[in-house]
């Protein structure tokens, strides 16, 4: 019988921070592709778009005028998924069936740059720097709010991603509930450090740094890599080397570390088809109910689509829904891909 | 303080079949949209077309030829995501962190017609009819080969789902491990089985049925509603109204109510926006591993990703990913839009 090969042989691997299996197969790489390519997002854009809502100056849909920021700026979003408004609320005796709770919140955006033509790997690092102190000042004046248990920072980049306004920004949606995933990623944090007494992402990154192959970047303070049980084709994940629970434990230096690791992470991304490269990224990190969370350790996820080129990328559909999510090339390639390229972006070679 | 209102303000529903939340967000429905429009794909195809890999008496990539097939049509997958080969296995040290195991199974593609330029919708009962008879014969079949314990059956309609070919066809993959979605469902039926000894969808249907307001089309045998925990705009549930719990235990006569409103539901989402509606749609049913399952029953999943017309669909990003699904229109409301539409496809009207 043949023995089990992981770079070649269909496998499933198991996921620790969510309780979930990826199903890999990596032969299936080389399938070839006769469906939807996505258009490659035309990059030349004017450093200010007058009809753009996120530039200085300009008027956004409730009328509101934005300042003429120079660095990042933050407002309320205009279309809020969360509403601050307190609900009265008395459960309903169908809960099993039919259980329903209000949720209160508050969602804003964060403009990265008065710029419209610019993206993260283009910044400089103190740009950088400055917005990874803007989630700080938002991740603690949100956390302040007495009702708000989690802050989600994140970002959606590139069309593809249902990104509607090209001008660099995020946004943070922060509520009174822990949201699905962060309560399953806590669920297994806590059973691992009531059950070890360490930390189990801290834990995780010191055999990753043993096992070399799928690390990305390291420098002083952060390690990018592919997770072992990642599910999109380049997915990546960047950990804080040092035992920190959230955004504001970080010192001065340990945010330019950061900004230098964003910056060169999202450089490759870009390089890898030579073009801007889409994703969703996310903060997880401590929870803002006011206890104290040794389980947790700060990190932030990259979730892009594309698997091939610029426009063909991969779809989690049929089986990926009904079944669970699968992936074509293993996490080890990906990652020696990634780490083999420049971190220097292509336009500015 | 202002009261809950479900039908206006944020809030959390619970999923009992996965145990997780969705949050809905009533009031966003009316967000405008600035962001990417997907092609709207062009449906004037012939009725057989030379170039497509799927057609009768076409050769596939792998070199074989398709049969001059009359109704429907399975062959094995030429880029299958799984593989029947038997794999040696020993459980590595590191499996916190590294936890893999080979996976053994089929993959099957099944043409629904030989006609290359219909859809489900377009097709007679009888041929719908057909497909069913397929799908029973392909449950059977893989599911007494002896390490395969789940059939998964399902179909990617339209290039936004990732399906790489207009002519009418699903896929079932087959496989030794419960994939992660039906072990989730298949412990909340289980779980709701011991502990009431009755059925956990069967029950719930009930209460739909009084409830009425989520309920699409009943026939008599078969349901489609928008279930209450519903992420995606559009999703419908189609639930057997007997305590089947898996495909091959239909009667003749129910085949061809489940044909029925299989025909009727895809008729009223193409009717929505006027388009090819696109979707995933997966069967969940009994494992096949020899044992009794009466926590199971049998029920299908549509999971269209369309929200406001044809060319703007619901984009699960960042948000989403990272914290949790959400929807910006109740199901409630997407209920009673598909129920008020006619059941006859608009292009036979
Ligand atoms: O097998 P196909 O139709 O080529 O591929 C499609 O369906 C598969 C099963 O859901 C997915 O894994 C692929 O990403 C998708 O493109
Ligand atoms: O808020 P935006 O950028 O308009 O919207 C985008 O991000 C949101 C948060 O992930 C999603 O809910 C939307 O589906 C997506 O289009």
């Amino acid at each position: 019988m043949k023995k089990f090969d992981i770079y070649e042989d269909p496998h499933r691997r198991f996921n620790p921070l969510i309780n979930e299996w990826v199903l890999v197969s990596p032969h299936r790489a080389k399938r070839p592709w006769q469906g939807q390519k996505e258009t490659v997002a035309d990059d030349s854009r004017p450093e200010y778009d007058p009809e753009c809502y996120l530039c200085p100056g300009n008027v956004r849909a409730n009328g509101e005028i934005n300042p003429q920021y120079t660095s990042s700026f933050v407002f309320e979003n205009d279309f809020a998924a969360l509403k601050q408004e307190e609900i009265e609320f008395e459960e309903s005796q169908d809960a099993t069936f039919f259980k329903a709770k209000p949720e209160r919140g508050i969602s804003r955006v964060v403009c990265f740059s008065p710029k419209h033509n610019i993206t993260l790997p283009e910044m400089d690092l103190p740009t950088i720097a400055d917005i990874i102190r803007t989630w700080q000042k938002e991740y603690t004046d949100l956390g302040n709010v007495d009702y708000i248990n989690y802050v989600q920072i994140f970002e959606n980049k590139g069309s593809v991603m249902g990104c509607s306004n090209p001008h660099p920004h995020g946004q943070i949606w922060a509520q009174s509930s822990l949201p699905t995933q962060i309560e399953k990623t806590q669920n297994s944090l806590k059973a691992y450090f009531d059950k070890n007494g360490s930390n189990l992402l801290l834990d995780y990154l010191e055999k990753e740094l043993e096992a070399k192959e799928r690390i990305v970047i390291e420098n002083e303070h952060f390690v990018a890599l592919v997770p072992f049980w990642a599910i999109w084709p380049f997915e990546t994940l960047i950990v804080s080397k040092r035992h920190v629970t959230k955004i504001t434990d970080f010192t001065p230096g340990e945010v330019i570390t950061y900004a230098l690791i964003l910056k060169q992470l999202t450089a490759k991304y870009d390089n890898l088809f030579e073009t801007s490269f889409p994703y969703s990224s996310g903060i997880h990190q401590a929870p803002t109910d006011g206890l104290e969370h040794p389980e947790w350790l700060f990190h932030m996820h990259f979730y892009p689509p594309l698997l091939r080129s610029a426009s063909v990328k991969k779809f989690m559909v049929g089986y990926e829904m009904m079944g669970e999510s699968q992936r074509d090339i293993t996490a080890e390639k990906s990652a020696q891909m990634l780490r083999d390229l420049s971190d220097i972006h292509y336009k500015t070679r």
